[in-house]
């Protein structure tokens, strides 16, 4: 059994509204120091396997097909055996 | 300046319905190796300052006070200057 970890952001130039909310709030709170916020997603998946490189192939996929919209996403990910 | 990364995940035992639903998605496409999912938050914070200690007690308020719910969320975070 192997755990994955994927992080989805919006892409540099990509307008996030749901972060610059954040970004409002947090300033009207006083927090001051905080220049910019983006929203992204973060999925924890359990895999049955234990072949690294082939989950990480399917993991890929799984994220370009359903988890992530690549025209607008990046994603970063990571396969623990 | 700054960029802090914080992972917000529903603690164990909250029901995910986003995570099943995404599940199931993937069942149906074929990923049968998918036993487990879980959807949670992903977000990018650029801060002003240099003092690590200090950003990284901020950014624990900023999280507990707004970023995320403690009762029924988890969170990490790391800031690198």
């Amino acid at each position: 059994m192997a755990r994955a970890k994927v992080y989805i952001t919006l892409k540099e130039g990509i307008l996030d509204p749901q972060g610059k909310t954040v970004l409002r709030a947090l300033k009207s709170l006083g927090y001051e120091e905080v220049g910019d916020v983006r929203v992204g997603k973060y999925m924890v998946l359990e895999l049955d396997g234990d072949d690294k490189a082939r989950l990480e192939e399917r993991l890929g996929e799984m994220t370009e097909r359903l988890l992530a919209n690549p025209i607008i996403e990046d994603y970063q990910m990571e396969v623990e055996i």
